[in-house]
């Protein structure tokens, strides 16, 4: 029973393989009015783009095709289908690895589920990473809609291996982006690149903890009891590809304190009430309070390492010797940190659909006109 | 836009509040033939009980009623409905609250969320810890319907503010339900008696994290690419009140080592690959590979506490102090073990349905009775 | 896999069999401040009541409790649940068709979908009609909520056996509910009283055609392209027990027609564009366009009467004879009516959230009075 | 709230204009180990093809491209993309229509819901039949999973405007989908093509019913209590654009007639127990029990014909006539007949599944064999 779709009133269904023609997204619920082009899904995917020193050296321009729910600039109200062609595909490594699973990956999961003889072992297939362009790409419009109310969504590498980034301001989270290791500051962008150039040199990789901030949320997200905002945040970012945990403002260290050292007194804050501190990150019962939003999320490292590790031969049961050659990320985490960013967003704008907070059917000229603002604000953002 | 449905085959629906006149659950997609009764939910209501010394004092016979889809002791394929009134409900004390939200708890959000005039502010509302006995109840039906492949889920306090337990074997984990505090062995459950003591006499509190194994579980569970296991697993226990982390395996720990400290071997295990560790806990790209499926959530401490914390008064805004009455557990993680065990439940064997190993229409003579044998002696076990 | 929820954003789970301990139902997607209460249940549940001449002769007072979602006397955004206490069964008489399906009921294909010795024979189980208390308690909270944007649901029976009603005017078809036949006018409920009397002595049953007409209903409801109006209102009602076909504004005379003959024009009536006639039903491309929305559902002849058919021993394959005993609707569309009428609701109210026309967290205190108001002048309507 | 999803277990999602990029579909929940080919999805999309006499002269090849889900000839678990780009389009004869709806179209409510700045007003944009086209290509794959149990789907037109079809055989039935008109037998094709000859003379057009029978589908199909096979049935075939009515079996007809003369008596059919008639069409209290499924659905008459018809300019409020050009069927319901039936094989193999008839995640090798050549005798058919 397929497990595709994500959301609920914002709702995005995608397909595609690391090796197959295409990946892609079906973007339902987008209300009608939204200015949107395909420059928009390009701008968002640059961030996760392959083909760096310390991501994926497979080249793939990224090039979205809109297929559908966009005239004249403007969504429709229909479902907007982006189209994303795999270009650089090199399938002929995998070929080692179709009876030998390789370790960490999800090639000897998919193979008792789906049986040997159905299972496309090119590259990971369904559960390569490849697959996230298209929540990136679906991101795209999650992030304008949520700048109705002036939400932004900023993700960084919080640590990579044993380093810790220093913890940034909202403004050094927000142009991480930019940086090549997704690092807020370039004390900590140095660090991280000497720990990965070591990794790489030793044939190793690193995991990592992506930070997602959520700016100026809206109060009210999240739906008690099961759909609370937290527990839909943790399902998008446990979907991501290598994920090992989740956490919410101070996390698991809470389970290490006393109640009167964790909970955060209320407080004023001009006329709202509001708290003193945020190690609730930004959510009371599920619920979002308008305090900032603060998710991390753990990365194990890479699987596919040159340093070899013991599988099997699925055929004879033979234990064999796997050293894993073809193009993979040294540290996941880094473009980890650009999907984290999507699913949030993906979340928050489905959430505001939920709250009422933005209108299903379709957008005013004047709610248009805000966002084009405010996502021309964003965009140019980091640059001066 | 309601939240209040979980699973997919195996789906509840759960109402009631704190303070209400009960607490119930639908649970849709059992098939007939299933051995069902009231005393089956008795048995795992047991362990969430209020009314020791270590959790609320309420006191709450939780008394199930099956209202529907059980004919002649067995299930008929029609949804069971399952009724808990509430006896022992002290609403007055929660006056004090009415315009003062307690910090650390969802009265913030509930009122922002839901407006001051239409809060119920009694006990939490729907908010409360209360309401994870529809869940519980539920969880009943989903351990016998697992049990058909032999899968067993146990869940017990992984540790308790600054005390660890040691890891246990599975029998211990699987006996851990009859401690108060859901210690895996004596040694542990002392350390933590003498560490809630403490907290109780200073008007304090502690956090604490849950681990829930699931053995003998089938390889195959878990829809790639949202539907993940281990994402449905993440939702599932975010969910649960007070939660504020989760992870898989080696979990955030996973973060902080080398790719060749972290991915399993694959081995050959009698006739079946499998993992040489299990770091993985159980999944690969989200999917079960057979392995014992381990999981943790991490619960915040209780916030209703003695210890004074600041508050506002909604209606003027004015700073007020706010030491909470009331009846509470001093340390939500140690019933949020039996909340995690029936969560974990619901999911494993939702996804049991959706990888077509349990019939969804009905079960034979057979299944039955293999389900019935192996229950009596899941619940007879602990006792030799 | 349980099919035992119904609707999008305002969604009902229903559970409850003819001889069990109850029927019920939770409301999910209920906003906050809605003012409610068990006799606004009352009210509608009242049309739908047996014990009359022309319907089962079952004495079931239907008194309504609400057990959750409510706090002095207006939602709290929670789930409103409803549960209704069977108190009338009679389960002997249901011994003889153990083994032996009734033609025409659902017992045939209950014993092959679950099992013989998984069904509930008792009164047809699931099957009854007595599940339909529930769809009328939510419809009575649609039918509030509708009344927002002034939008009134009423049924009347179009026909009964081969006696046609006389098209009423807005005010009869509302009226109707209170006829004992659900018949708009007095004359017609004469015709259906003396068809009635007849088909009793003859221990013989009518179908019938209930109407539903939606007074008022904005424009944009539906969802393209599979959640049209049409299309979840053909569900609503073809979800119905009995219901054999379906259809809206013209219905199957449209398909005998040339297009000249069909399509209505389109006229500004004040300042508003609309239909110049309506055989289009009140919508276009399954999206209502504010004109009256109607819709058919054609029912069955009950099948239990005295006058025998023909049926066989399921355990030994041997033809025997079956005249139905028990206690049964001689004409099944009268209370069908009351039943399609409260689908329609629930359908529309859904729709209304889904098009972003009823804020799906909480009402203001404006439009909770609008509602009151209005509600209250519903329920006195007719006794002028 | 998007709109664009249907199915529970075999699910698809859909995109596309009429005068967009392209129209397509992701079918998510296919098993793994499925044959399937491009030329599959050819074969069903022939029936439905515009470029004749009767059906609209736009000249579309009608290429599908499978973008994902295949790998060497069997699917893979993964989803299902299907892609066809619209080549034909001429856009241009669309801004007449741009500010003055078309009488009979989803113009109006579309401009009502979306607003007239984000109209797609060209060729209906997404309520045009067009989009019918992914429906077709889905139903190739939900066709080839129903042959596991030997289960076929046949439509046919029933009637044209005045003219009935006699009722034909099983295999008339299968193979009325080669004749132009989807007539049962060469008299009725006559007949058919005499009275739409006429109707294109005088600019005009006529309505029509397409009955659709499913040809042994297993017992115990369809979900108590909102999701029957019949209530599913009746929204999948009413969110055809240009339905009117749905009915099974005797449909309204049984509206008319007394209960002795509606159920089916219960007779012994070799060892199993079945109907003597079949006015249940198939279903019993909404499960199929084995005997064929029959369904009709109505079609109004195309609204976009020669004669003219009132309508207003949106600008202004001013009358307007409107004599449609533009390409378009004189009879939606010809190809009505094929989208219907994709709509009740997309049901029936959602059902299958719900009715753990069809593994889930995948097909043995024998399964894939057995739907192989099946499948190979199923095109083939119709050609001796």
């Amino acid at each position: 029973m397929g497990g595709n779709t994500f959301g609920s009133m914002l709702r995005i269904t995608t397909f595609g393989e690391s090796h197959g023609k295409a990946v892609g997204v079906i973007i339902d619920g987008v209300p009608a009015g939204l200015p949107l082009g395909e420059d928009d899904i390009r701008f968002e995917l640059q961030f996760r783009k392959p083909g760096g020193k310390f991501v994926s050296p497979r080249r793939e321009p990224d090039e979205p095709e809109i297929l559908s729910g966009v005239f004249s600039g403007r969504t429709t109200g229909s479902p907007v289908a982006i189209l994303v062609r795999n270009m650089d595909v090199q399938s002929s490594p995998y070929e080692d690895y179709r009876y030998r699973p390789r370790p960490g990956h999800a090639d000897l999961s998919y193979v008792l589920k789906y049986g040997l003889s159905n299972w496309d072992y090119r590259g990971g297939g369904r559960a390569s990473a490849r697959e996230t362009v298209a929540r990136v790409a679906a991101a795209a419009v999650a992030k304008k809609l949520m700048l109705l109310h002036s939400t932004m969504v900023a993700g960084y590498l919080a640590s990579l291996g044993p380093i810790d980034a220093a913890r940034p301001g909202w403004s050094e989270a927000l142009c991480a982006k930019y940086s090549p290791l997704k690092a807020p500051d370039p004390t900590t962008e140095e660090k991280y690149v000497e720990v990965m150039r070591q990794a790489l040199e030793a044939g190793d990789s690193w995991g990592g903890v992506a930070e997602v901030i959520v700016m100026d949320p809206p109060a009210g997200l999240g739906e008690p009891v099961f759909d609370k905002l937290k527990a839909d945040l943790a399902k998008a970012l446990m979907s991501i590809p290598a994920t090992m945990g989740f956490e919410v403002g101070q996390g698991f260290a809470a389970a290490r304190v006393r109640g009167s050292e964790h909970r955060d007194n209320i407080v004023m804050k001009g006329n709202k009430p509001g708290l003193e501190t945020n190690r609730a990150g930004g959510m009371l019962g599920g619920v979002s309070i308008g305090e900032p939003i603060i998710i991390r999320v753990a990365f194990k490292p890479t699987s596919s390492i040159r340093r070899p590790a013991k599988s099997v031969d699925l055929r004879t049961g033979e234990p064999v010797e796997i050293s894993v050659k073809g193009r993979h990320d040294p540290a996941v985490a880094i473009r980890g940190v650009t999907v984290a960013e999507a699913m949030v967003s993906l979340v928050v704008a489905d959430h505001m659909f939920r709250a009422g907070l933005i209108n299903p059917v379709r957008l005013s000229e004047e709610e248009a006109a805000t966002i084009e603002d405010r996502w021309r604000q964003y965009r140019s953002a980091c640059h001066g």
